[in-house]
């Protein structure tokens, strides 16, 4: 009941943060290669971030088809999520104009960190929702990517204050342990009598 | 008839509106906890409309869902509620950057109370457009909750002026009403061959 | 053919051009309504244009419905259609922030005449893909809306030189007129079978 | 699999790629004519951008009108091409306020390189994805505008610094290239059984 309009909704709100990132980029005064320079640790956040909103409307899309049953508090859960979501492009913006200093660097690791826990909260009242017997829930298994990335983020907020690339070093990490496609939900959906 | 597109309108439209709330916060200069406390206020009336915004989404998607029939009347009541939301970021930001001002907070209650006013027209023309027997009528039942709204919002414009937090505080005590699905509409339809 | 998506993507432009005007009103420095003050024509002109660009969903959102056929001609009208709307945001706020100024107001006239006219490129284009027994074609009719319309916006280019407000009384004297629903196509389509 | 919210999503990003283009383009102090002719240059890159927006569009458009299958690959090249064409914006303000500069014209045709190749990529996957008898493999063809296009782009970004207009001209001559709709898949759908 109402799936189609929450990803509908989802959709729109992920493709506006995903693009909105970009108006961080200013256009510099000068025209030569020189000028691009000083943006190059803007754009550079502009790719991890991009990267990561790619990530999780992925995941979204396979969570959302796997599901089979919306409630009231899938609706607010999803919202929760989209919520610190959209918190991404002003931690990307802070993070970049400041050349990943350490404050920005760990302000961005807490806005993923809430972003996961989110995730994962949509993804258990999804799985509440549909009771016994859920896809979803066979589907998900011991989700270890799940359980391992908001303690990354963690690290990453703490180990920035001490050594400052390192924090970059674990989002990269956190990043392609994600870019492989989530091949549990699909399998099991293949499965199942849909 | 037409249905399907003045939801994926209205979704496209509010999902632009919560996602460019969040522009008005912009990425402070410095690089230390303390440069971003000045952004206290402004981030915290982001999450207050953000819920507000939410809570619209939510319950145009039970009214719309439990709508049979659109007529011109409710494309045009759809637009003026759109209208009314899409002036909440500007009363956002201007109530955030001047830390909940009398005034400020005064335009943000007074932008409310005018969605308040849209929703409950949309409201009545969709059941004006279905006639007798109409599922969202009986859905809605007496509506406290639509008809108090706007009382709390007045309330709110009035004593700003007096003790300037406590228009903040019926502001929140409102979104939490709201916050509670809205039950009625969704048994109605489950009591209704659809 | 891909009716759908076609009227997915204008419904997206449309939605972030009627939102993003909003935009152009800049939360002001102080906090007292007299602060406000100063925005009341940007404030005004942004209505005018919402109404417009409200105008234009609808009336797109009817002649979509009552088409029968896409061909790549009328993906490009529509786009055609689209980018004039796309300057509105700009002439909007032009207008606004010049306080209806001549030359601003006269552009304003030139971006809703070459609308008007790129509107009726894509009506003919539709009707042309759809050849003979037309649905679209016998509910458009004799069309005098939208004859008129582009008469009134050359009325209004030409008079703001000499009486500045009489742009504006045109503006709204031609937003009045298609207020009113285009009820011709929606009776030409319960007389079909579709 | 997931085709539609594909489609959903990339029309949604692509939707606010074209429209905030526009908001390159500020609406200048002055209400004189004058003052609006130090945005012809911007307005020019703005024109030429709506239209490779409106051609990728397009063209994406009738891609997967032609797919069958939808993989995790497809998704990412799919995201990868929206990547590139996020930085259009970015690339179109620069070049316009730089009054079509070498170095910012180049980075444009860079960035138009880069989106057709990414495009490539993405018919690929699909094309893999689908395997023998592909109906999109069938209707691309030998797909010569699809390789040319590359190729002028380099040739546009080593001749702007030559001759700086020459790329302009190029780009120009690529995008009148595309306007002409893919008719090949048009064709090859028309005589599959769907």
């Amino acid at each position: 009941m109402g799936k189609g309009r929450l990803e509908a909704f989802s959709d729109g709100v992920i493709a506006i943060i995903i693009t909105i990132m970009v108006l961080e980029m200013k256009a510099p005064h000068g025209d030569t290669p020189g000028s691009l320079l000083p943006l190059l640790p803007v754009f550079l956040s502009y790719v991890l971030s991009f990267v990561y909103v790619g990530i999780y409307w992925n995941n979204h899309h396979h969570m959302l088809h796997a599901a089979r049953r919306i409630s009231g508090a899938v609706l607010w859960a999803n919202l929760h999520l989209l919520f610190w979501l959209s918190l991404l492009p002003f931690a990307t913006g802070w993070m970049g104009e400041n050349h990943f200093a350490a404050v920005p660097s760990a302000l961005y690791g807490a806005v993923l960190f809430m972003a996961a826990i989110a995730y994962r909260i949509l993804q258990q009242s999804i799985i509440a929702a549909e009771g016994e017997g859920s896809v979803l829930k066979s589907a998900v298994g011991i989700d270890w990517k799940g359980k391992l990335s908001p303690l990354f983020y963690l690290a990453a907020i703490v180990s920035t204050f001490w050594v400052q690339w390192l924090a970059q070093a674990l989002y990269v990490i956190v990043a392609l342990l994600w870019l492989v496609p989530d091949r549990r939900i699909e399998q099991a959906i293949e499965h199942t009598p849909g």
